[in-house]
């Protein structure tokens, strides 16, 4: 059997990823992904035995269609292939550009693993930031026309949701989260809703921070980001950013 | 140390569970859970050493507030106990609850270890329905009115938003999926757009419904159901749901 895994590996330490991911991994005679996805499975598995001799496949980040179809023809060649995706397989990842391209590839079966995602591994830091109804978007305008974002954000405000950010910020976007942050004030978001943001999730030198929507030090928010913005009824109890799951009351 | 995990078993099978949802489940002395959890748990453990002689304390499903006592105080006499909660800890899970409750226990340190949420493990089942931005929104107005329901279901029909739908049926709430279809329909959202649910995930008995919007089999919809409802970007291939990552054309 022909066999092709998308696999969502969490934020990328080994305690991270499910049993499943990990089985896959361990069972592809060729791993591909982003660059530095394939440096954070290469740390993980260290010394592993199992990993030694493992074919490994890397593109820079724009390359999704190289890698795409590489892990298909090699699949389809008869090896048994990992496509690894940070967090989850199927949430801005690899999921759905491979099942696009698989129509060409009817031999190769293909399974998802999905993975924890930063919004419920930088939500566990933060606390219980997502704890009721919740939105994920992208600010990132790379595949998506930013009024797209926009009238995402505006719906989202609308809605009362829980918001995860992700891709909030990078060099070549300074200004993403700074203008989706006067989008949802101007759609009439409190200034003073909780806002909070996880760096370099699961890494050792993880950090959070703990703002306000009108306050968030965008200095300190970058590649390795998700940014929350809590819904009308989410606090911060000193330490830590909470929404409660409930409306005790109407 | 006083040490109280709240920790995500992902769908419930080991192989979902992430190493750091183990090796908390396994330091635990206590482990502290709705039943059904606590059952998923001890079949996942079962004939493992390090969960012999292991306490657990099991509460039905609506008490939550008996459970968060229970484990807070037991943690705070000196147990290391473990809060379980399937998929996410954070995503309608104990962790809100819990951190709520910390204050009156200012001695026992909390950690919440993130999980596989049924957004992705479903999500993972049907293919890639969540590629793009999405909105998680439960259907169970035991602790929200359903008004705040209604108004999240507009504003993720006006954004867009791919939808995963949680708690989207029950015994004693029949019509709660086919009042959520009606409102999106009413807010605009195409008949023919790609619907899917995934029933049991993690389980051996999991199945998934490829449908339409304005044709979901609701019979088939239960209490172990996650409902996937696409952008207008979705479409099924036959046997997937796939939102494409991005917009190519404006």
């Amino acid at each position: 059997m022909k066999k092709l895994y998308v696999v969502g590996i969490g934020p990328g330490d080994r305690d991270s990823m499910t049993g499943a991911a990990v089985k896959a991994l361990t069972e592809a005679d060729l791993i591909v992904g982003y660059t530095t996805y394939i440096g954070l499975v290469k740390a993980a598995f260290a010394g592993d035995e199992d990993f030694e001799g493992k074919e490994y496949f890397e593109t820079p980040m724009t390359k999704e269609m190289d890698r795409c179809a590489y892990a298909l023809t090699q699949a389809n060649s008869g090896k048994t292939v990992a496509m690894v995706c940070s967090g989850d397989a199927g949430i801005y990842g690899m999921a759905s550009p491979i099942l696009e391209g698989a129509e060409r590839f009817p031999e190769v079966e293909i399974e998802v693993i999905p993975g924890v995602t930063a919004a419920t591994a930088g939500g566990a830091l933060l606390g219980a930031p997502l704890g009721h109804d919740f939105a994920v978007i992208s600010l990132s305008d790379r595949l998506t026309p930013w009024e797209v974002i926009e009238k995402r954000l505006k719906a989202a405000a609308a809605g009362d949701f829980c918001i995860a950010l992700y891709n909030p910020r990078s060099h070549g976007r300074k200004d993403a989260l700074e203008k989706a942050v006067g989008i949802l004030l101007s759609a009439g978001v409190d200034a003073k809703t909780p806002a909070g943001v996880a760096n370099s999730i699961g890494r050792e030198d993880a950090t959070i921070i703990l703002s306000r929507l009108d306050a968030i030090p965008y200095e300190e928010v970058g590649m390795t980001s998700t940014v929350f913005i809590g819904n009308s009824a989410t606090y911060i109890d000193g330490v830590r950013m909470i929404t409660p799951r409930g409306y005790k009351k109407g």
